[in-house]
């Protein structure tokens, strides 16, 4: 089975380069399921239906989320009827919405999580025993990805570790860099510790630099808006064994349009 | 001018892998100037003087620190003297050591300067004025390398963007992952979110794993030492123009051991 | 019935201090039961066994704990033995020790409880669900008392307004300063802020200030030990209507030498 | 020279009771000087112009802010130009507005300085050296007010005690609840943790406590809204020595309205 996780999209660019970058690599690497994550897709912050379904139309066909998964107050109006959307499962019960999703491809199931870290990130329950829970729910699935959204490099390989050979992947999103250590972990789990962002490229975490840096600079508050000019896609391809659901590949893609 | 600079190192492991890969890398690339990142490099906190002659019989020259500079107490007796070694320039007047080094390199002089984030990290001085101020002091050095200890990639990348043109190198270094987002920015400057890390790959960020992912599930107080095992080895060899200073390449090197 | 709870209590001059005010204030006053947080009785870190006897002799029946549970290693080997010691509740599932205990108080029984709060402290589980999920474990009991050790002032007024009229006390620890905001909440809670400290009063949070003070304007590290000179003791005195279990009175106590 | 300190005024009913209290106690200690943090002067966040002119008429002399400061945009517009305004000094040069004031006094000028906490609160300048380079600069001024606004009691108390003896008082705002600490430090500087807050006093922080929990047990956004219902009055009444600026008295006053 071939599996497509695409990083955080951002805003309107983001959608837009994951649709024109699909178009292309859908049909050349055929993928067998395609995830994304979406916290960020409407204005940088949060999932409005409208992008949602930007999203669905480009081939996407899970969106994972994280911290900003409430920033557009919508989301409440769809979040429990959407199967397709997953949100940190370690948010307390009675949450909106879900943390993990099954869905079907060819004869296979495939379980998708979303955990969040703690460390300078949210005050929730512990992501370790939240994806030993989900696990144990669903002994018969094999094939299973794990979105850890989470802020520090020490708790996403902390994740990937504990539950190397028992999951299919754990893949890190949130900080919006891809990192160069995406690697199979002993017992066939694919990690990476961060996929990166698909967004404008010469912003920060696809945000207009200037803002951002006048506000770490003077400490002054400051509107945060999505940039514009060339963008990146990043994304992982990977390769779960059919039977086993063990990985056997996983490829970082990295796209990106050349400077005006 | 060929500059080397490796990511943080770590505890004996990492010193000798350094050593090791060093071995074969300065024939074959001949680099002008070795800095590498130190701060971990005795038991994976701080740096000892025995630590530090390591690193300089290993061949490198310059050693930036982070926010474990002062976790070997022995450091208080030799930092004021060796000029090899730069600590974060933005802590408090008065603070041992210096936060800049100017080293010549053939006719040229270089200035390494190491500054540290303030997000999740540490309650100093901005490293934005930091950097600014030593520039300021350095008006005719054209070769600057700047080594951004910091949390998070915003921090990062705005120092980047900040000094785009400025500067010849804005080098992430702290996670202990290495990003994949090696370029060179507007003006001349390569910039890399993290270089990553020298020391035992199956480890989390260079620490025995089990300790550090009994402590997250547990919250219990743990001891974290250095792991043994296969070794990696993070790096970036850039190109600085001898006139201008502006870097024309940036190239991460990536080594690791095979798993037994 | 009459409950005096003692605020942290640090070192050896906040237990020789305990033992000393309970000398007067027990016959004086009488409780019917006496709690104190020990969190920090050996050495400003922890609780050894030593120091725990020593509190129970002072006169201390129950002793609640928070983020210093276990800086004395000791504590492994005796907690889950004394019943009397109460850690933080919202510990992760399978933590030595107890989240709470029951005593009994003449005919009635008492539920202490101790949790503690996660904004900027400590990445645990919710402290409002392991307070109610205890309550539902003892819907017989009419008297009980959550030590909430907290930081923030947000998260200490929320546990007490959220359980206000369903336990006799919500108490807040680990700031080490006495708040003057004791009252009682509607239906009967016994609330305060911070009980505040006992240990040596011209320290800083009861450690010598010299040092704190060094770390926090030059950032090197600091060692930091139990500060001597005259002593603090903070606790409240209140009353529980013996059949309701409703707080009818909530006095402060703050008594301190005077300067030599 | 009596002087009069308020602590925190949230919202329209803080303004309103501020005004109220005031009519009676100024007649009654006729103070030579008042002083008030007006961070949340308006709707909680922020100070507007309007909510300045009401605070004062009611007799307010100075106001000092916090980390709030900015909330209201219109504050660009008139903070450069209002001297009776005083945000936190370790901001960064260039900074709109002022870190201190000095005022006039009868005879005698006084000088107050708003500062800022780090920990847990402000990635800014150092606070202690902040107020070290003011008095620096202002070496003939003998009776000098030092707002500190801070989120930890370490900090706080490291504030008074550095400075005791060089300032006339240390008074920690921020958290909303007034400590029971107040006392006067060797050397005549007045001091106190957290002067408190006027405001709902039913409600948490001033803000109405239904939505502050929810989010607190949901972890889901919330809008936090100004309470209503009884209020309450947190200020200290302090007297200076005319000569010499040292101070020889603290006095809080907490006021408030029963519950209807
Ligand atoms: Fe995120
Ligand atoms: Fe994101
Ligand atoms: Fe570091
Ligand atoms: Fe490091
Ligand atoms: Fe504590
Ligand atoms: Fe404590
Ligand atoms: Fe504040
Ligand atoms: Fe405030």
């Amino acid at each position: 089975m071939k599996v497509l996780f695409i990083g955080d999209i951002v805003g309107q660019p983001g959608r837009q380069y994951v649709a024109e970058v699909l178009q292309e690599l859908l049909p050349e690497h055929k993928p067998d399921l395609v995830v994304a994550n979406g916290e960020n897709a409407t204005r940088g912050r949060g999932l409005s239906s409208h992008s949602a379904e930007e999203l669905y139309d480009a081939g996407v066909e899970i969106v994972t989320m994280g911290n900003h998964t409430w920033d557009q107050r919508q989301i409440f109006d769809f979040i429990d009827d959407d199967e397709r959307i997953v949100r940190p499962a370690n948010y307390p019960a009675g949450t909106p919405g879900r943390g993990f999703t099954v869905c079907r491809v060819g004869r296979r199931e495939v379980l998708i999580i979303n955990v969040m870290g703690r460390t300078f990130l949210s005050t929730i329950d512990c992501p370790f025993a939240a994806v030993e829970n989900i696990l144990k729910e669903h002994p018969h699935i094999k094939h299973i990805i794990v979105d850890m959204h989470a802020e520090v490099t020490s708790e996403k390989l902390g994740m990937g570790w504990e539950f190397a050979g028992r999951v299919s992947a754990v893949l890190g999103t949130h900080t919006h860099v891809p990192t160069a250590d995406a690697r199979i972990l002993p017992g066939g789990t694919a990690y990476i510790s961060d996929v990166g962002m698909v967004g404008p490229r010469n912003g920060i975490l696809g945000m207009k630099r200037e803002s951002v840096i006048r506000r770490m600079r003077t400490q002054l508050p400051a509107k945060f808006e999505v940039a514009d000019g060339p963008r990146q896609f990043c994304a992982v391809m990977m390769d779960f064994d059919d039977e086993s659901g063990r990985a056997t590949r996983i490829d970082p893609i990295y796209r990106y349009e050349p400077d005006a």
